[in-house]
């Protein structure tokens, strides 16, 4: 996408006077950082740093700044809408050695963590006070990242998502200087929420370099289940009248038989091959029954077939792990192939009318269309396996996305749930909130000038 | 506090081509609009506004915008931090006639309103429906001025604030434009988080004009509790360790001996005068039950004394009214005073810390302040009691409110937990997060560069 360029040798000197040999401008990790896991070609950073502190973020960030040269934090690459995609090359900063868990407060059940921490290391960290960390986007990702693109998960239906469990940020803006977005505590009336706007834009006002997320008491009893279905609707209207029951569900995940093909395939698992809910509840012993009765019940009423359990751990873990290689999973029904994936999220007294128009849709596509999502807060992807060579496959991809993206502007609901704006929906942004857009930009110009922070994404600034 | 001043009679008359005789100069109106329940000294309104549309209020925007005239939103006046105070003159828009519940979407659990609904006509309004709205400061607070304060109360340990429970908000900008901040949708990663830049902005980036909130499945079971402690530490730490277990309370609250007396005097009820804790449990009939189990277990193994439980949904609603009215008994421990509340919170590791030595320095006191708070949420008030024409006491209570301030920052806490920023705390908000600020201040030149927002709220604007 991007020419390679040469970099102001001073750029470098100044970054080697800094960093060391944790600079660098070799051709292979340039490329490693230049691409993410979505569909867009790569575009190569000029060089990748690599800090160990937040003042030397801070540092580089002012090198950078003094020539206009953008900057690209870097967790783990596992974006899907091009996030970390450098395509007006600059300086990427990888965060993967600002990888320490910094303080865990198990009294107020909250952690601080440098941004190249994954979600898995936090929990396996934090395991022994009894607390974890419940945001799980499918990929284990950074919590820096995932506070950028404002993640969420399985999960998100009973814990939220990375706007709800984000207490505090450290970021260092665009002009170089360190600031702390708000105090540690729960909650606070003191000015404009800045950890929110911070959270979710995605590097383009700044660079997260701490993050203290909220942490939760394991649940005394925890248990899982599968139930399969004749249609997805009855999977869906089945957690729709769950949560309007006022059962605290904790996950409640529907997927589609296409998708459970592809994880039997992946897994050499045998679950039935049709429309499926995978749920987990939380609870105390006697709680957790209760909500599975009140569930079950309720599954029936709508096609539900029965009910599998997992109530050990290991049994848990395997049933949850496959759900998360769905996306991985779904890749292998065409093998060599990309997904562009829709992440459209609605109400949900709109969502078994865009799933179901949805399916019709993908009974049209020329190519497998797997279909699975975080049915508790209305949203869904549809993974659309392109060859990435071909350009009726992306052309075909484009088209449905768009009419996905439509059928829910007109239900009332986003063009993305959690994956964010990045590279390609810039315009679906302008499309769903309008004039409201024009906020963002006048945000983005005032925090960022110079247009050196993550510049191509979410905004859509004129030249 | 500002002079009387004519205002142009240019426009009046576009405001009374706009509204007819539902814009006012009345000297009684004007004195209605110009205090709050602070103890600032009163700032009249140059007029009163009363649009009955989204539609209106952007056309009263647009005549003070064209004037540079100050543009004040104002709900039924219970902000305590000099909120709707028109120091520099100006209109005040008065949401009073916008008080309709515009669409409740029970499928999809949220509502949508206009800003002058209260808290207590929606609750009454959506009772019908099973759902319900939980955030509840004392005052019966408009939706509009919660959403502009980040408001919460007695539930946010289990419910969250107006932080967590605002979906999406339409606003009228400082450049007379009308604007939705996002769509209705669950979560949504599409751009930067405007909903939660309006949230808690206290009316100085733009007027808000239609708010949607989440609602929640009223609970299957509810059961209320009073129980009282030899001392305030044993109250909170109680508390902190029902929340570390993970039980999840939906309200609790401590009271001192004083606020207890404050009640008892004011309802004449005979709860026992010593430091007391409110609490209450949601679920199902068994979960309700297993919570309450725990939770006594928790109490006496740090002196709780008993427990007196409500259970028949008139003598929790007694119950619970009596803590609401704290406020308003608690000035009645000194007839004729005004308060002055501090709202500092901390993480909850340091609450019970800053509670004891906060009672330390109430007993130095020379007027009554009863102590009490979200204990939950790391949130509690001290009301000092000041004769509003006394120097000496305002003079004490300022250094007292300095003190507590202080010692909150000190413990990594915020200067306002629920109140917000308005015209007292600007110092203290620079003091709690330095060159922050100054993000703050930028946001606020980009968005209304006249400064006709609520001006001399939140944020340190030179000149």
């Amino acid at each position: 996408m991007n020419q390679p360029r040469e970099l102001d040798a001073s750029v470098l000197d100044e970054l080697r006077a800094l960093l060391g040999d944790r600079v660098t401008t070799s051709r292979g990790v340039r490329e490693h950082h230049g691409k993410d896991e979505s569909s867009f070609p790569s575009a190569l950073p000029d060089a990748v740093a690599f800090p160990l502190s937040t003042e030397e973020a801070r540092d580089i960030v002012n090198i950078c700044r003094r020539r206009r040269l953008p900057v690209i934090p870097y967790g783990v690459g596992t974006s899907i809408e091009g996030h970390v995609l450098a395509t007006s090359g600059g300086v990427c900063i990888d965060f993967s050695r600002m990888n320490k868990v910094l303080r865990v407060n198990v009294e107020d059940m909250d952690v601080t963590v440098q941004p190249g921490v994954t979600r898995k290391q936090l929990n396996e960290e934090i395991r022994h006070t009894g607390l974890f960390f419940p945001v799980d986007p499918g990929a284990d990702a950074t919590i820096g990242g995932m506070a950028s693109t404002r993640a969420s998960g399985t999960n998100a239906v009973r814990y939220g998502t990375m706007r709800e469990n984000v207490l505090s940020l450290t970021v260092v803006t665009a002009d170089g200087r360190i600031m702390r977005t708000s105090r540690r505590s729960r909650k606070s009336a003191a000015g404009y929420d800045l950890t929110r706007l911070f959270v979710g834009a995605e590097g383009t006002l700044g660079v997260i370099t701490e993050v203290t997320v909220r942490l939760y008491a394991i649940p005394e009893a925890i248990s899982a289940a599968v139930c399969s279905f004749k249609d997805m609707a009855g999977a869906v209207d089945t957690v729709i009248q769950t949560l309007q029951s006022g059962i605290p569900i904790a996950r409640s995940e529907a997927l589609c038989a296409t998708t459970m093909r592809a994880i039997n395939a992946y897994n050499k698992s045998a679950y039935k091959e049709q429309p499926t809910l995978w749920l987990e509840f939380h609870g105390t012993e006697a709680g957790v029954v209760e909500q599975a009765e009140q569930v079950q019940e309720i599954a029936r009423e709508h096609g539900g077939e029965g009910f599998e359990w997992a109530t050990k751990p290991e049994d848990r873990n395997r049933l949850w792990s496959a759900r998360h290689q769905a996306y991985f999973a779904g890749l292998q029904l065409r093998p060599g192939s990309r997904a562009i994936s829709t992440d459209v999220c609605v109400p949900i007294s709109r969502l078994t009318e865009c799933i179901v128009e949805t399916m019709r849709d993908i009974e049209q596509a020329s190519m497998p269309i797997p279909l699975f999502g975080h049915v508790g807060d209305g949203n869904f992807h549809c993974m659309i396996l392109v060859r990435p060579d071909s350009a009726e496959d992306l052309a075909e991809a484009r088209a449905f996305n768009e009419r996905v993206v439509n059928r829910a502007l007109a239900m009332e609901g986003t063009c993305t749930g959690e994956h964010g704006i990045g590279l390609g929906k810039i315009a679906s942004l302008k499309k769903e909130l309008g004039e409201a857009v024009d906020l963002m930009v006048a945000i983005k110009r005032t925090l960022d000038p110079d247009n050196i922070m993550n510049p191509g994404k979410v905004v859509p600034l004129a030249g």
